[in-house]
């Protein structure tokens, strides 16, 4: 062992002071899998706990090309302005596959990787997906407890984490392209409808025109879901990340949804629920993490599959003589 | 008891040849609570297997007054002209606390309901989703079965139980009204996204513009939304179910649909991934109930509850100490 592990109670001092070199120590104990580690995280979470929850939570998706990471550094920016502290973390269960396509590459971020108020820090390695978003939202608890007052959780839209990244965040940004053919390939459906604010990026140059007639396509589109949980109504921009246009007003709309949420008590009232959330969702994860990692049952769906795939068995007599199994033996 | 129970058999063999009363005693038996009753329901699913899968499945979806029954009616009609038969079933998992809101009152389907090629069956009675899911999706086995080539499967369009429903119909049906406000504001999030068709009701004399506007919303909306899994680009068409206005062109568009996904493979793709789906999916809610339904497990539970909520806990540890004495406690 390199480094002697440190407690708890000096990993949350370190914590509450700031300190980012401890914050890392920190949060690269809570992605371990050792159960030793595991068991001085869960310590520190818990005693970091009655500090978290005062940061705006901010959910950021959008395909690979949508100018994601070029974004995140002008809003990174934008918002230190105005002093306070950013933590832009990520979810993406496939980062060990694609080697880290999300944050992986920090010199995207060039300005504010090297800002003194920013934790840029990238998805925990490849894991269930369950695995992967539990460990990011209590990295949250730990950057908030260090003082960071802006969180910004990143995903690539394309595959379930999105729903993960939902339900741990306060607002859901989504990055689109002007147009209406391949630039949408990647996305996933259901995406649109979980978006709080859609902004359009590369709105310059020759694009103006283009993004202008996006915003207005999605602006009636919006117009024909249904109400959102909060009361709020969508809002679509446009903005360019990289000539830094129009950045002020995706983040004027920002605040004003915290405004409206706060004020009319749906802020609070999700934050609860996700917490709910997360607590029978972790639950649900580890019965069924519990029951498919039994080398008996995973030998026996195979089997099952099989015969479901094939019109011999029903899909309901083939669980239940899995399940029979599992509960007979234990 | 009043009647003797039938044997698997002599219900495997009365399905085969159609009898309607014979198959509705084989549904109350999958619908039953009775461990004897589920048994016997087990093996006829069983032995109806190979002889069920020929039909079209089609989920149709609508809030409240949308025109759902009158919907049903005129399109079941139209399709029974040609021959064959059509089954219509329900999932609402709330029917016990709405006192049967889906297909409870027949009389809505007044040519439907007496035609000796229709077999019509409301939801089962409350329970978990998963559990009324899972028994329309035995139903339709049994129905298949015996002959109904046509299956129709209704929902609110409310709640979650469309995801139920979409996992197992090839054909997923939006009822909607003309206009932006009030008549959407019943309907969940995400349901948009799910349909292969949209179709807008009550297109008739006065509001014919208005369901033409909205067609024409619809159809541009439907343009930015991601491409769906099987390609089919989904349609929006008007009709009115009351003056039987259009319903052949609805219909010519499922037909179109039901040729695409059959051509390029989807189609059983499809089919094969539901029927895993089903069993992964009943294993799941089995080893949820098996927890939640253990009376410390209960107690527990309101006690962490309350922790997580007043941030005394973290999600995670919460659910860890439950989960502690689950599994120590077998």
């Amino acid at each position: 062992r390199r480094k002697p592990l440190p407690t708890s109670g000096e990993l949350v001092e370190g914590i509450l002071k700031g300190d980012v070199t401890i914050l890392s120590r920190a949060v690269t104990l809570v992605e371990s899998l050792s159960h030793e580690h595991q068991a001085i995280a869960q310590e520190v979470i818990e005693k970091c706990l009655p500090y978290s929850g005062n940061s705006r939570r901010i959910g950021i998706t959008g395909v690979p090309g949508a100018g994601k990471s070029t974004s995140i550094d002008v809003f990174g920016l934008h918002i230190l302005k105005d002093g306070g502290k950013l933590a832009v973390l990520a979810i993406d269960p496939s980062s060990e596959r694609t080697k880290g396509s999300i944050l992986g590459d920090k010199t995207r971020m060039e300005r504010l990787a090297v800002h003194p108020s920013a934790f840029i820090r990238p998805s925990p390695s490849a894991g269930s997906l369950g695995g992967v978003a539990r460990k990011t939202r209590e990295t949250i608890v730990l950057c908030e407890a260090a003082g960071y007052n802006n969180i910004f959780v990143e995903t690539v839209g394309v595959g379930q984490s999105e729903t993960a990244v939902h339900s741990m965040v306060d607002f859901f940004l989504l990055i689109q392209l002007a147009g209406t053919g391949d630039e949408l390939q990647g996305i996933k459906r259901g995406i649109m409808e979980m978006a709080d604010g859609i902004v359009i990026n590369k709105a310059d140059g020759d694009n103006v025109d283009r993004a202008r007639l996006a915003q207005a396509q999605f602006r009636s589109a919006l117009h024909l879901f249904p109400p959102t949980m909060s009361g709020w109504i969508p809002e679509v921009l446009c903005y360019s990340g990289y000539y830094d246009l129009g950045i002020a007003e995706v983040w004027e709309m920002i605040d004003r949804y915290f405004k409206f949420v706060k004020d009319n008590g749906y802020f609070e009232r999700k934050r609860q629920e996700q917490a709910r959330y997360w607590m029978y969702e972790t639950i649900n994860e580890q019965l069924r993490n519990h029951f498919y990692s039994n080398p008996e049952v995973e030998r026996l769906l195979i089997e099952k599959e099989n015969r479901v795939l094939s019109n011999v068995q029903s899909s309901f007599t083939a669980a239940r003589d899995v399940l029979d199994y599992y509960f007979t033996q234990k």
